[in-house]
Formats: structure tokens, C-alpha cells, sequence
């Protein structure tokens, strides 16, 4: 008997045969269906309902000529050829929101985030968290998500993002194309990772 | 019509009826149920497959009443009621398992993570992006996870970490009981999240 109440292919769609895909086909990533996986995302959780991720998609020649500059070589051809490409970063100034954000408790502004290294540590981890929430999302439209680190951070800063925000990865975005997949490498066994208190 | 190829049912489980709960109904959560949750979210990606995260399940009744006092005052009483309470942690040594987790790029150990700060801020991210995966896991089992990061770090740490594994969230889990939802709070808006380069 399953443990699980997904179904099986729900189960394959986001995580067993999903995969970071290094080709794709010329099929576009439209507004709507980065909408729709935003609509989805956005319900998963963060501290305080802080929200802090925000998404640049690249769309412009210029722009898509930028960051593919800004790459690790070895991530160029994947970023020049994905149909649509997603700066991922986080707001350090997610503060500012979180009086709408979490209305039975506007103290929490000043009482937790008043700081500015506190903040930066929380908008970190929060935005981690909804960066994963927002790779699955992808999955969860039939696209697959490259993600990926290898790129100059500070130059990502300065060209595509405000004072205040943090880049985490750029996301390559779009239907896998032909041999998308190196072979899975191995994961870790339960007794690896799971201990008992 | 949909933009998302996961189905309706399934996004519901997942995303939007899923909730941070604040009490549980008495059924256990099993070691079955936790591993086949494991076995599911171990397939989503990790920069270099690094694959940080580190679970330690409280089981014993000392080890409940021990992380119980760790907690904010006001987690104390869910925490207490969970049927299960998980630690999650980042393991900053996770560069040894690197050469089995990357067969093919065995060098990666010690090319980019030969330097421990450069580990310890690798193995936050991707463990926080593992976190997240374990998150939307355990609803996949339809069971409700509640994270919490009100909780004292460095006594968590010392009592039920090893030296080198750094503590992200400590989750409670199970079936929801009465009452177990706050109303949602508001989310923001697209246009406040995405924009266009």
C-alpha cells in the first residue's frame, strides 16, 4: 500500500521524472503560465508569511544577451537557448510588505525585522524556501526548471535587480528538448539522512 | 483553461488547502510514512546534488519534553501535541558523501568545497531548499507540517545535533484536529513579485 496520498503520477510529474534539463525545445514559457505557477506557490509557507522571493523574467534581446554574459561559461548554452530565463533573488526590505502580509500581528515589522542583518539572513532562508517552492511550481506546469548558481552574483546585482534585493539562481525554464537528461546520479539512503531521538 | 498539468486535486493537497496546523488528531505518524516521504523529495535538485539535509525524528518521550523547552513559549503547546516532531539540519560536512553523490565529477569535493565558510553557506541554501521539498513531502502524504523556526538554535544544536550539522527548522507533523487553521493571510499581488528585464 502506498504511504503516500499523491498520485503516482503526480509524484512523477514533480519529482521522479522531472529533472534539470540542459536542452530545449523552441516552445515559448508565456505570462500565463508564470502566473499560474505563482498562483500556485504563493500558499506554501514562509516565517511571518514574509514573502520575501522576487522573479525577474528575462524577455528582452538585451537583457537575455546580459545574463548570459554574467554566466559560468559551462551554463552559457543552456541560458542562450532555454525559452524563458528567471532571476530569482530576495528582498531585504520584505518588511515594508509585512504589515499586509500579516494583519493579526503588525508588530512583527518592527519587533523582528527591525535590524537589517537579521533581515537579510531571514529574506535568505524565506526566499530559499519559496525558490523551491517555485522550481516544483514549474514542474507542476510541465516545464522543466534549470536551476542554477554558477553565474557572477554581483553582476546579476548591479545589472538586473534593485539596491535591496539578493540574487539566489537563475532558472532556466521551457520543455525539455532531445537528450535533456544526463543519467540521475545516486541519492543518499534513508539511514543516511533520517536518525532517531 | 489550466496553464498547470497537476492536476486540480493535487494542487489543492499540496498548495492551497494544505495549511500551517496549530493542533493534530492522535494518529502516529510511522517510520513508513516518513521514509516514503523521504523517497520522494530525495529526487529534487541540490547544487552539485550535494544533498545537505540531515532529519533527526524526536521519538522518545525525554526527547519530546527536551525539545519542547527549547521552543518559543508560544510553539510549546503544538509541539507538544504533534504526533511526530522532526529536527531539520544542514550537514556542513557534506562534501564527503560528495564523490559518491557526483560520480562524475569526483573533483568537485575539493575544487569548490575545500573551504569551510564556503560549505556552511552551500549546505544553508541547498538544506533550505531540501527543507522546503520535505515540506510540501509531508503533505504529499497527506499528512499537515507545521515549521517553526521559534526555537533556541544553539540549544537544539547541542542536544540533539552532531558537531558539525547546524539546525534550519524544527517541523511538527500529522493529521490536522479541530480548529487547526489560522484564516490564511494575504499573499502578494503577482505585479509585486514578478517583473520583466
Amino acid at each position: 500500500m502506498s504511504e503516500l496520498t499523491l498520485p503516482a503520477a503526480a509524484q512523477d510529474l514533480l519529482f521522479r521524472e522531472a529533472r534539470t534539463a540542459n536542452t530545449f525545445t523552441a516552445e515559448p514559457v508565456t505570462d500565463e503560465q508564470v502566473q499560474a505557477v505563482y498562483d500556485l506557490v504563493k500558499y506554501a509557507p514562509t516565517a511571518f508569511n514574509q514573502s520575501p522571493l522576487r522573479v525577474v523574467l528575462i524577455r528582452s534581446t538585451d537583457a537575455r544577451e546580459r545574463i548570459v554574459d554574467l554566466m559560468a561559461e559551462g551554463n552559457r548554452p543552456k541560458t542562450s537557448a532555454a525559452p524563458l530565463v528567471a532571476v530569482l533573488a530576495a528582498d531585504n526590505e520584505f518588511h515594508e510588505e509585512l504589515p499586509a502580509l500579516l494583519p493579526h500581528f503588525p508588530q512583527a515589522k518592527d519587533l523582528f525585522f527591525a535590524d537589517r542583518l537579521v533581515r537579510e539572513e531571514s529574506a535568505l532562508i524565506n526566499a530559499t524556501l519559496q525558490a523551491a517552492y517555485f522550481i516544483l511550481g514549474v514542474r507542476a506546469a510541465g516545464l522543466a526548471a534549470g536551476p542554477m548558481t554558477g553565474f557572477d552574483f554581483p553582476g546579476v546585482q548591479k545589472e538586473f535587480l534593485d539596491d535591496d534585493h539578493t540574487p539566489l539562481m537563475v532558472v532556466n525554464i521551457g520543455r525539455p528538448g532531445p537528450d535533456a537528461w544526463f543519467p540521475r546520479s545516486p541519492r543518499l539512503a534513508y539511514d543516511q539522512v533520517v536518525s532517531v531521538a
